[in-house]
């Protein structure tokens, strides 16, 4: 994704703070005083400019969602997004998710979706995929027992890749799909990547898979 | 495949008995007594026309091949081409694959081949699959300890439907392709329906899994 630079990208972020949470580590093992329910959390990994999680937390009310994006200018895409969707369970973090641990306590988390990340294709590289075994160990951390992970994308190799490296590490696949948009799942929510690939015709991959305890 | 009725097939296999072996069961727990080596057995199911096993064979001379397939018109095809090959390590079995526990005693095979297994897309098929889970208990039982399948098809449903039926199963995924044609490998043994799909552009699928102990 091409980052800009946004010189209005800090003041934006802190006049929505309610929606861009700042201190985003002091919540650990918090999270749900944060939407004063007991609803689940799913957290969404590289947000991008916030379609998916804009249009989930209008479709799942009684979900909490959390999305995690690294890259300032594109946060406050996705913050917008969040904004008009005028949604009270919604929030976005501006950190890396590879401290993961840091951001939820064991078994706080009970859905992690993984969107078009990026796909690192060079072997030297591995270690920076979102499925590499290191973050894998992680997800199964602040997962529940048994807790999913679905995952989303256009990139051959990180699909295959994932596939592989989920199973190795213990998961059990629950779905799969090869060509997600000739399923023609009404309520499937699009990403910005998404509807761009699928609109050219490529095939889009999914897999749900299940963590081991 | 379209089914031909051929008068002269009784007396073809009769004559190539020494490829098209009769009294299949009664090797059971002593394949290696028919090949006179100790050399690890491959088994395909549904060999079709034989290009697969042909090919196989010829490539891998320290393997010995058996093809399972239930169609005496179509395995005449296999017969054919195997004679064609002049190949001393494969052999072909008209039975049906869902009593393979009567051909192959525990832990006899080493690997295992599905090539373009019929699709049975209907739910209520489903057990007809080769990957359903009766089925993948008779591979486990004549697989060694963390004996492999491979498998390879052209269909989106059956492909998806396997991999969650291996994974829910216990196996393993060691390898999987969702393009197999776009890699380029030139090993890749190429079956009749695969030759056919490919040509046209369409995605083949592929899989290799460990089976558990
Ligand atoms: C290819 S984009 C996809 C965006 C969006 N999910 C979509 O499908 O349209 C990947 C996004 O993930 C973010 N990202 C990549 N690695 C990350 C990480 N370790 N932590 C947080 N965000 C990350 C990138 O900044 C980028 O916005
Ligand atoms: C769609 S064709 C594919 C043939 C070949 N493998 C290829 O890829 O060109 C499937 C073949 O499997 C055979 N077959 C299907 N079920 C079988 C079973 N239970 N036992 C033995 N053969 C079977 C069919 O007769 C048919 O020849």
């Amino acid at each position: 994704m091409r980052v800009r630079h946004k010189p209005w990208a800090d003041e934006y972020l802190q006049e929505n703070a309610h929606i861009a949470l700042e201190n985003s580590y002091s919540y650990r093992g918090k999270w749900k005083e944060v939407y004063s329910n007991q609803h689940p959390i799913h957290v969404e990994i590289g947000s991008g400019k916030g379609q998916f999680i804009a249009g989930m937390s209008t479709q799942h009310p009684s979900v909490n969602f959390i999305g995690i994006e690294r890259e300032k200018s594109i946060i406050v895409d996705a913050v917008k997004k969040v904004k008009e969707a005028e949604v009270p369970n919604a929030r976005l973090l501006l950190v890396d998710a590879k401290d993961l641990r840091d951001l939820f306590a064991d078994n706080e988390v009970e859905q992690i979706y993984l969107n078009f990340s990026d796909p690192w294709p060079k072997n030297r590289h591995e270690k920076r995929r979102l499925t590499y075994p290191a973050m894998l160990e992680q997800y199964k951390a602040v997962l529940k027992p048994n807790g999913r992970l679905v995952m989303k994308t256009d990139n051959r190799g990180l699909f295959e890749y994932s596939l592989v490296s989920f199973s190795q590490f213990g998961c059990t696949l629950e779905d799969v799909s090869v060509h997600l948009h000739n399923d023609d799942d009404p309520l499937n929510v699009m990403t910005e990547y998404e509807e761009k690939f699928s609109s050219r015709g490529y095939p889009i991959y999914r897999c749900v898979v299940q963590f081991p305890f």
